[in-house]
């Protein structure tokens, strides 16, 4: 159970309830009417709680664990301990995800505007927002209907939020138009100038950085990342992209929809990632490049070149994976021939 | 043309004018009185807008511009479209860069303490200096003239920062003396203590940080990067570096004149950087290294022994970059023989 | 000697009492009442400074060195320049910096709470705490005696911090519990939610975060590094940790007692590091991995299988330190042969 000094359970609900919200086929034979008061992992779940299976690896806890429910793939439900009831999804996490929101639902926002917060005059909130202690709102910004500023977050001069977005402690926004739903983590950093500047003996001279940063509807950044203002034409992250901590998004970037960018990835100036792709923890893009609808970039691996929809590629310079592979495999055998 | 919320564009300029803020020659027969309203890209410039051409990949879309004037080398004069006024520079992009500034000239800092600043007593602020909301300069500060301090920053104890120096909101510093026309970005970390401890099995032992940073003119440090304060000698940073978003500095580095560090890349250290070396994203430089002056570390590399002037190193562990490409070529054949 | 603007020396002390702090044996026939003022680096220190020796690299320095006194493993006595009395010690970094410390001792904490920090009613602070300008405490969080909470820090609704813990300028913590003697440095991101969710075309769908981030005594956690807190079990920092800037701890990480975390590494969710692990600089753990005690992972590896105690791994993918040598060295061969 989730510690209550940090997280207030909902429910209980019924598993006709769970079946529901979730979409969830609930087995044949199961009692619509039983009650589970919580979620729980596989190995501590109790007769009250319901748990998920959404890997193979844990096939073991499942047939041994004692949760009451349990969400799992239609094809597991032979190995089911006897009394329990199952939730049966093709996508069990996401069903999961769904039951875990159901007890744990995001709190409403209780609308409030702390009284050390700095809001210029000229900024204008929508209804329900909540500004804490510190926060500082810039002239002219515009922040939609329950939108929830952090403590210590400063909102820079004419910045846009749309509704029900979040910003945490202490990031910083400037020069940015940002959708509905969006959730900026603690210390994000955006808006400011992007590294452009002409190398010069005598010394390096500053561009101008001219564009801005447009973030889409649903969009998460991670704690402590940062997104750079477009030099003239925007930097743009797509609606529906997840992006960890310690991220670097470079200037003029553009993100389609759904990306997913993890951990101390970083991405140059000027290259577009198409929809749905995914860049793993510490992968590095040059600039100007092209990535294709679905390409999957294993972690560290360092781009130079474009790549195509759908690929996965891995390594630094990255080639296809299955190149990768090969290339690693001959390695291990050369160095131990060496051996000999 | 950029967003008048976020940017105010000023002139109209002459193309005289122009060729004089920036130095570029007008070429001959051009109308030197010709009015320009606003820079913008080969792609999207109109008959009253400046643009410019950086490199060979874009000459087709100079070849179309509708751009009323252009910066360029004298090498494409003969590929211009007609009526299209020229600029001509051996440094296109520096050039541009100069006019751009004409355009967007950085806004005149407006003198304001801000009444929720918390400054002690004993700080002292030169003259026209701007210190948003929140911020806290603490006791035996000295700030040049001009300062901007933005909301949420921390000046420490006795840190001395140069004239025209400008620190981003919610960035910290503390044991450093910093320059002149320096811009240091959100979020910034300087002058914490850095890596040291002597480890033990009994518990690691912090050996105490005594040193400062100090941190020359015309210095620009990301987003989010963090700069650690010496063990007893310095932390240098020297006149006119360029560190990107999310770099590392550690204890005791020394960067000479016109370094340029990319985004996410790291120094461990002791490490010492001649001038003008580059170190591309994500690369890290064991401790102790000396890096001789102009030498380019490719992104990603991993620096594990000494580089000498000019030279270029590229991999993990890092080697001469033509020995780099032949390593690489060579696995790559090594592994398709296998397939065969 | 360390600028006096941002340290103040203690002192002086004889060679008997240095030795008395240290464990150090002060060499036979030295003086025992001669007195050191201050600590130096070998290249500097005068008579009346203490200096240390600590690698063989720097053998050259302490012959040459003017120290009055120095800190050296006994197998290098008689390299000693005359005049200099020697503290013999068989782990001389951690002799110096318990000398060290005693020179620069952790100043005596001043309590006071900021008039402009924004303390909830319901939050509890032990005595001797010292909370900074700005800073925001939440309801019910417990700081335990002597606690130093920088300027702009947040410390969220419900937080424990131990005794004598620090939080440095900027940061903020949420859903966690602290230990005593933790050092949290600027811009730390404790306990916000990870990157957890179901990837789904229809748009991924977030799976609430129910753990907490768990750090035990003694830890410290360098500037804008970040820790999320766990899904269900906890994030948890076991005692004694050492992790540098810029560092990710993903949701589910378990590090074990006195590990080592170096700048710009990352760990990915639920993989457990046991006690005294060193990951170097930039390198990376996929998730769900276990690393055994003791285990070193060499800078910017990539390590994607469970390494087991003691052993040393290197590359990407990481291998055995051994491997990876070999495999540089036959590449390099194979290289050179394709030349010919």
């Amino acid at each position: 159970m989730a510690d209550p000094r940090f997280f207030t359970v909902s429910g209980p609900l019924t598993l006709a309830e769970l079946a529901e919200i979730s979409g969830a086929k609930l087995q044949t034979g199961a009692d619509r009417d039983r009650v589970v008061v919580d979620v729980a992992p596989l190995e501590t779940a109790g007769p009250d709680q319901v748990s998920f299976l959404d890997s193979k690896r844990y096939v073991e806890a499942f047939m041994r664990s004692k949760a009451g429910a349990c969400i799992v793939n239609p094809d597991f439900t032979d190995r089911a301990p006897d009394g329990m009831a199952l939730l049966l999804s093709e996508k069990p996490y996401k069903t999961y995800a769904l039951v875990a929101l159901a007890f744990y639902p995001k709190a409403e926002l209780e609308p409030c505007l702390h009284e050390t917060a700095i809001i210029e005059r000229t900024a204008r909130l929508g209804e329900g927002c909540r500004v804490e202690a510190g926060a500082v709102i810039g002239a002219r910004a515009e922040l939609g209907a329950r939108c929830h500023i952090g403590p210590g977050v400063v909102i820079g001069e004419s910045v846009v939020l749309g509704a029900d977005t979040m910003v945490g402690a202490g990031a910083s926004l400037s020069h940015c138009l940002v959708g509905a739903r969006v959730m900026i983590h603690p210390g994000v950093r955006i808006g400011q100038p992007g590294f452009g500047f002409a190398m010069d003996a005598g010394g390096h001279v500053k561009v101008p950085q001219l564009g801005r940063v447009v973030i889409h509807d649903d969009v998460e950044i991670g704690a402590n990342s940062t997104v750079d203002r477009g030099t003239g034409p925007d930097t743009v992250i797509g609606p529906g992209c997840m992006i960890d901590n310690l991220v670097q998004i470079g200037h003029n970037v553009q993100l389609g929809q759904g990306c997913v960018i993890v951990a101390q990835a970083g991405v140059a100036g000027s290259t577009k990632l198409e929809d749905n792709v995914v860049l793993a923890a510490q992968a590095g893009l040059i600039g100007h490049l092209h990535i294709g609808k679905e390409a999957r970039i294993a972690a560290q691996s360092g781009v130079m070149r474009d790549v195509p929809a759908g690929a996965t590629v891995c390594g630094a310079p990255a080639v296809p994976i299955r190149d990768f592979f090969r290339q690693t495999a001959a390695l291990v055998r050369l160095a131990k021939r060496k051996d000999e």
